[in-house]
């Protein structure tokens, strides 16, 4: 027990001590490791196309009208069928994308680099709000944003990153949660922190004034412009206490639309996954839960390092979109103590009197309580094509925390 | 007694229905009413030379060296007690400024409007952090800042300003609470939710690279750029409110950094005065509250808008330079609700389950109840030429309040 819980600080440690640096911009296929053209990256654990949900699907199709590679939908779903097309988890190549999470070799990404312990993170660019790649669209309207990003707004930010020398996104969300945002739902702050830290760099670079004014506006209307970054900034922290021998803390938790799934920091690359549910929560006028996807997307890296649904408690105002009340969102964090390993040193709430957030899920924790981690998510369509119809709260099934813990058991021969 | 509920009533709706529009940046001597080259503004209440502060004083200084009336410090002493020098409260024109609150003829200013009742309101454009003109300082370093805001900043806002149509610094407010803003002392989501809506404006119109890139640098690393505009906001809102036959709300609170002022609405332009208070804080290094200036500034008018320290609830991260714990925070805007009229209908707080700021402080409560309303506030080196020393919080004299329900029983004949 004794080491185990050696194991658990040491890995909740290298999660805390991590400092992940957004150091630029760049196609997919000339930094993620293992990209390739034919291979597309999505959310959660893995998952073939026979079982993958409509909004995944709609992503898979909208990536490859997108890359060129089918000019409709009948195209793009004959050509998976026939097998031309590789998938693989996200996780699996140092990326992580919110709600369905498909990246392809051209689109560009964020490259967040860990500068305490050198590994690296991926994410592709967020959409905004409306018709979107991540929750299953690809209409038209889909595809010329995904472009306008990839040829506009990529190559101005990936020059004005440079030209700043890295953005500190584990300062950002210090200051974020300060100003009540959760990190996951909740962006609003972060997202202006970043446009504003970002946009004296974009000026500096700029060469066209229409361009830049338009990016500026992208990024600074977008409530959600610094997701992809934090998401990686996430991933790159919790990557870094993966691997610790004996740890039972969690180092990945992640949906696909089908399964929800789960890596444990002692237990190597394994995934506990169980079917994922449908969240709780707040849906847009003219849809209900009847309309809504299981839980989708990698944004639950954010409640594994600590914040989203973990830091609810400085995020006060996200109730008005994820339903309760403030003090639900107090008990939320309140809550989350009971199954963590510390309080984050850098992460702090001023409600709780500067309390660290709760910090490292411990699956032994979660089984001996019964209190599983609580995630804050966007809801999808359950149809491809159609894209997000709410906003709200979940859980990943108990399953996956008792089957790693009887792996744990086997594994280390308790 | 109903009748005066029902001027309150009026009073205080008229403040909440106002709804002030950044419109514009020019210089003040072409929009400030009876703005002149020997004239200089200054915060609180009326005062002459001889009674004036060290911080006043050294502003006085400064910017009769900006508008070059004046080379040296002896220079500009000399021109004053020559008696070529004209001062004025800054609210007998309609304009108000942070501490010192020294507004010049030649000074780029805020333009606000009302659009709801039709009247403006100006503020000068804030300085950032350090050695500042508002806190007294007046060096070579103090008056090149002033130069390069005057003829580089200001014209770049004037036009990006114009651009954007207008700037509704009202729904900016009501966002910022929601960010951990109380919209007086802290400024820092505000400040960034500001530059990230300028942004792509000044991208438009920006006709050189590196200024642009400045001036976006200086409004979005300084966590109080959107001060002024909100003062300015809060002027135009109050003054809408100012005159309502009967009504005993405040719609003054100002001081000079000798006295502490105040007007209500239903005694027209009379002042109420008596010694302002040195504010209780936290000190910068090397600082004690021997080295503290009386209260100064005209940024009280947050206070009487309903927000800055009746906000507090909603910024518990403010605690970390003014002093207190966050139960303190929630606690003075709790207490504040005892001595005001009304919740307000725009600017509300999620950790009080989103219950509308106490807005509209009467002079009755305050004198039956003896709680003087809060102010959260910088503190001043007493000294001309040092600047800022802390930041902390205060009250107004009773007194003033006292005399004011005398004068009122006297006037309305009661």
């Amino acid at each position: 027990m004794t080491d185990i819980n050696k194991a658990n600080e040491q890995a909740v440690s290298r999660m805390m001590e991590a400092r992940p640096i957004l150091k630029g911009v760049a196609p997919a296929r000339d930094v993620i490791p293992g990209m390739k053209p034919n291979l597309l990256l999505h959310a959660g654990p893995p998952i073939e196309w026979a079982r993958m949900s409509g909004p995944l699907r709609g992503a898979v199709i909208g990536a490859l009208i997108f890359e060129g590679l089918a000019k409709t939908e009948q195209e793009a779903v004959a050509l998976v069928e026939k097998g031309e097309i590789e998938f693989a988890p996200c996780h699996h190549h140092d990326t992580v994308g919110p709600m369905a999470g498909v990246t392809s070799s051209s689109m560009m990404v964020y490259i967040l680099e860990n500068e305490t312990h050198g590994n690296k993170a991926y994410s592709n660019l967020n959409e905004g709000y409306g018709k979107v790649l991540r929750y299953g669209a690809f209409s038209e309207e889909v595809i010329a944003k995904l472009r306008w990003m990839n040829e506009s707004m990529g190559p101005l930010l990936a020059k004005a990153i440079e030209a700043s020398g890295g953005i500190d996104i584990r300062t950002l969300l210090s200051e974020s949660l300060h100003m009540g945002d959760e990190g996951h739902n909740r962006n609003k702050a972060g997202s202006i922190i970043y446009t504003a830290k970002l946009a004296p760099w974009i000026a500096k670079v700029a060469a066209d004034n229409d361009v830049e004014s338009e990016v500026l506006k992208a990024l600074g209307e977008n409530a959600l412009s610094v997701l992809n970054p934090v998401m990686a900034a996430c991933k790159a922290m919790s990557a870094s206490a993966h691997g610790v021998e004996g740890s039972t803390m969690v180092t990945t938790m992640a949906r696909n639309g089908t399964d929800f799934g789960m890596r444990v920091s002692g237990l190597g690359d394994q995934w506990f996954t169980a079917a994922a549910e449908v969240p709780d929560g707040l849906y847009f006028p003219s849809f209900t839960s009847k309309d809504a996807n299981p839980d989708i997307g990698d944004s639950t890296i954010t409640e594994t390092a600590g914040i989203g649904a973990f830091a609810m408690a400085a995020a006060p105002a996200i109730v008005t979109f994820v339903s309760g009340t403030p003090q639900d969102a107090l008990n939320a964090t309140l809550e989350m103590y009971e199954i963590t390993i510390a309080e984050h040193s850098h992460f702090t709430i001023p409600q709780l009197e500067f309390r660290g957030t709760p910090t490292g899920i411990d699956i032994r924790k979660v089984v001996e309580l019964g209190i599983t981690p609580r995630v804050n998510t966007g809801i999808a369509h359950r149809e491809a094509g159609v894209g997000q119809v709410g906003a709200g709260l979940v859980r990943p099934p108990m399953k996956i925390f008792e089957d790693a813990l009887i792996a744990y058991a086997q594994h280390y021969n308790l």
